[in-house]
């Protein structure tokens, strides 16, 4: 049998000791563990954009994945460090939304780790990626049982970005959720919840822009010109040919994105 | 016998799910895989670059490598997805450039990627990292034979940088090839085809700057005063000590790069 | 047992194939090697920051780990390559400084790397990393003894930041560190040498401005407002919420720090 997999998502980025650290831990207390660096340039201490990453990585892991997710301005207060079973994975975190859109997956369970001897003897109130997450993460990799890291919570910080309201008859009103690397700006509505997109006329209104035109693929696209695409991600995303989408709309994670189907 | 080793080399970056998700699914396919990064942060959509890194790193890896090359801005169009076996080696990516330095190599096999059942069950039009070639890396990792991906082709594109040519009795014109993260600036000049560089008068022009020394070290170079150095890539290449030459020099790859020998 | 752990700390950049080469090397020499990559966007050729990350890694890796330390702006001159043995871990990279704080412990032991027969083939005189370090690495993976990588000496270079001075009655002087990824300005204040700071009155005075305030948590800065923190490395550093401390006091490595406490 491969040994249990563990990985890293956080906004610690690769110039500082802080993912290293982790590793160490996790190595130390669970030396055959297979450690998977899913992203570590986050931005920092954005929680939405963290949230979306997790989501469109974690599925593809075999079951039995252990996924560590830290982003956390809040590190030292009394924000809860969670560990929720949902989907045949584990997941470490602390409770301030990074893990929340796992709470809609039915037999999902959350539990509050409050059992301390499976932390670092000496516990910093500035990095408990190091001394609470790496080594919980470690134990559950040499298969400690859930139950025995703390008791199940139902209250759990649940801020998800809801899917696109409906407005008016013909009208949802959604946001931007992330924006990846190459600009693309990625909505919170579900391609598949709109399926005749590309048959009848809409316009996708977003910082300003005004998008008419669904794409199957990046090439598709006219240079400099923004337009939808079907991404493969599952919502619908405003990019640009070889550019930044971002940039040219001059929108972040949060902004409004109006549907309009006439 | 070690586990198969799959690289991966993107401009997938490491602020997103991308890299993640074919982690994923290459482990979810061949769990005992020993998944090795190479490089993410690459230029977006700079094929040239991209295939003078692969060229500079697969060399070292064990015979038997698989390696993963994808910088794709015609995902999802008619670009074929291919194998090529080259080397003892094994390496999957688009068809636009990026592998075609390894056709050079004597018993070089071209394949265009058919077999449809090595794909994910559904093939997204713009992450063929994913649902692509991950999947059948994964399999060529669990010891699928190249012959039962697809054909052998022979009109793969190659539109690889040729050496520089001899433009006059006492002249060759070359082009830039990358810029590497110190900003030096590479050259697609063999330092091994100008063996008596150093023992002769030469000038080398690039953006507009003329240089006339070379050295053998970093080091060696005077502060802010770039100079050409005999580099480990085999080529020569302009560098500026603890500053960035493309920068100073404002050239870009691709830039013109010109050799005079009287 | 779990194969031997490799880990590489470096300014090589995740662009360009400095990495990968030396994780091939690795791999084709002690194919069994697990590598941990621990940071490689380090600032280049700064060697005290790369120390500071060196340090804050290595401690919490297994005992008999290879630790990989290379920012080497002196690659193909006289510097030499030195193995250090020290707290049961075992360090290669160059006697430029970078692995100088390892010398305070007892029982360390440093020497040259002489041993020609353990490098490539070819040595190139700019990148040592994939020519020497790795390839030693590699082999000590495999089992070498490192009395066999060359002489013992004493007089590698010793240029480590001092902890501060005491520069009158009630006065210390000090300096920046390291600035990390999310601009907090670390110090060389070790936080245990001032346990009651934050019972009495101070003032800690960094690039113009005047710190009197020491938190716990991040969380409780005022937002925009610098202040102290007891941080999870053992030093006082300086903070602000969810902002780049460093770039608003304007500070770099090697900055002054006062510290005053009346």
């Amino acid at each position: 049998m491969p040994s249990r997999i563990v990985t890293l998502l956080t906004d610690f980025g690769l110039r500082d000791h802080f993912v290293a650290a982790m590793k160490g831990v996790i190595l130390s207390i669970a030396p055959q563990t297979r450690i998977v660096d899913v992203a570590h340039e986050l931005d920092a201490c954005q929680i939405p954009s963290a949230r979306f990453t997790l989501a469109q990585s974690w599925p593809y892991f075999p079951k039995g994945t252990i996924h560590v997710a830290i982003v956390d301005p809040g590190v030292g207060t009394s924000r809860r460090p969670l560990l929720v079973e949902a989907g045949g994975h584990l997941f470490v975190g602390p409770d301030n939304g990074i893990l929340c859109e796992l709470f809609e997956l039915t037999k999902c369970r959350v539990r509050h780790i409050t059992n301390k001897r499976l932390f670092r003897k000496e516990v910093s109130s500035t990095f408990h990626g190091r001394d609470v997450f790496a080594p919980v993460a470690a134990y559950l990799a040499k298969g400690l049982k859930p139950a025995q890291a703390g008791p199940l919570i139902h209250d759990a910080l649940n801020d998800a970005l809801r899917a696109p309201q409906r407005t008016g008859r013909r009208f949802w009103t959604g946001a931007v959720v992330s924006i990846d690397r190459f600009g693309n700006v990625i909505t919170n509505f579900p391609s598949a919840d709109f399926p005749d997109l590309g048959s009848r006329m809409f316009c996708l209104r977003v910082g300003g822009a005004v998008l008419v035109s669904l794409h199957e693929t990046y090439a598709e696209l006219s240079p400099g010109e923004p337009g939808i695409v079907r991404a493969s991600h599952g919502f619908l995303e405003v990019a640009v040919s070889q550019a930044s989408a971002a940039r040219l709309l001059g929108v972040e994670p949060g902004a409004p994105v109006e549907l309009e189907m006439p």
